[in-house]
């Protein structure tokens, strides 16, 4: 019973990685939908967002059902209780990768960021699709320490956002209202994938070491 | 053991609830710190978020001993589940709170928002708190079909978001970039926090039902 147990366990945990890294491919998708306006790519993360909620329903179950048959305690437990909240994490950046996807389906056939931001976005996309990959990393290792290395690859996307806001706020941004917008927001959607990799990585030191980590 | 279990059970679901009362209160102070330009507003909301990561730390850990010395099983088991979920949702709703009422700090001693977006931006306000006390009384009397009311609120909410992104992106916007950078993304946190509350309903339905909802 126990041996299932923990082959459900590690099933689970694997599943959780395997995830983590889709929506890492989803977000490098979505910034190919946004930068060459390619519908067909943009169509197939909004797809992939449906197999991701199937996807988490069903671990989410399995879960419930760890927790109902088994009754874990100690690290067991904890890996349970992280499954959960990483699950919630990789809906939303699901959701925000479905989100840039969408703005690049709407805008198609034009590229909805102008030239000077172009660069700054295709740094964020590789560091977002980056950090997903390395906190997909983190729960395979159980490492507790990556959530130093993701913080400092959070930080820079951080860094990469308010650089954008210097830029679309200067006195002669030229790209006017509308492309204000839609950079400010596509910013906001890369910024918060990061934050929820990050999240992924905090719950994985929660787990190995029993800490809870302020956000 | 088991009458303890059952009263710290109850007494996490009445703590859910009056820190869901909380992230309406939040909101509500954060609207009239934005509206009014109030910075002592803005200050108390941002202390609030402080508390409220506290309170959401502890229930956390409450959670995960009720599962490791209780071992519930069936409705106890989801309410613990839902719980963690909720707590997830908690920490946003206060987050997007904060994230008005720096805006507001930081434009201090202006209003951020145009004229016309006003009277929108306080609607959205007063749905948002509306939205975060019907969740709250969602929980306290557990009823799985709160979700529907909340999701006409939020309805609105983002009908009402959809109106402010018309208004900033016509051609006779005549308030420049910054004011709709600031729109767009005041827009997003008030949408967001609503979504968050319906969450809280469904995960309500989910334990009175067992059924998980799809989002």
């Amino acid at each position: 019973m126990r041996e299932t147990f923990h082959a459900e366990l590690d099933a689970l945990v694997d599943d959780l990685a395997s995830t983590t890294r889709l929506t890492g491919q989803m977000m490098t998708n979505a910034s190919v939908a946004l930068h060459r306006a390619n519908l067909a790519v943009a169509e197939s993360v909004i797809s992939s967002k449906q197999q991701l909620t199937t996807r988490c329903g069903d671990m989410q179950q399995r879960c419930v059902t760890l927790l109902a048959l088994q009754a874990p305690v100690a690290t067991d437990l904890r890996i349970v209780v992280a499954a959960l909240h990483v699950l919630g994490d990789l809906q939303r950046m699901g959701n925000l990768a479905e989100h840039i996807a969408k703005i690049a389906r709407m805008k198609h056939p034009a590229v909805p960021i102008p030239g000077e931001i172009r660069p700054v976005f295709a740094r964020m996309g590789v560091l977002a699709t980056s950090l997903a990959r390395d906190a997909a990393t983190a729960i395979e290792n159980r490492d507790p320490l990556s959530v130093d290395r993701l913080t400092q690859d959070d930080d820079e996307v951080d860094a990469l956002r308010r650089r954008t806001f210097q830029m679309l706020l200067s006195k002669d941004w030229p790209h006017g209202v509308q492309s204000a917008v839609d950079t400010a927001l596509i910013g906001r959607y890369y910024e918060r994938f990061a934050d929820h990799a990050v999240a992924i990585a905090r719950q994985v030191s929660f787990v190995v070491t029993g800490l809870a980590l302020q956000r």
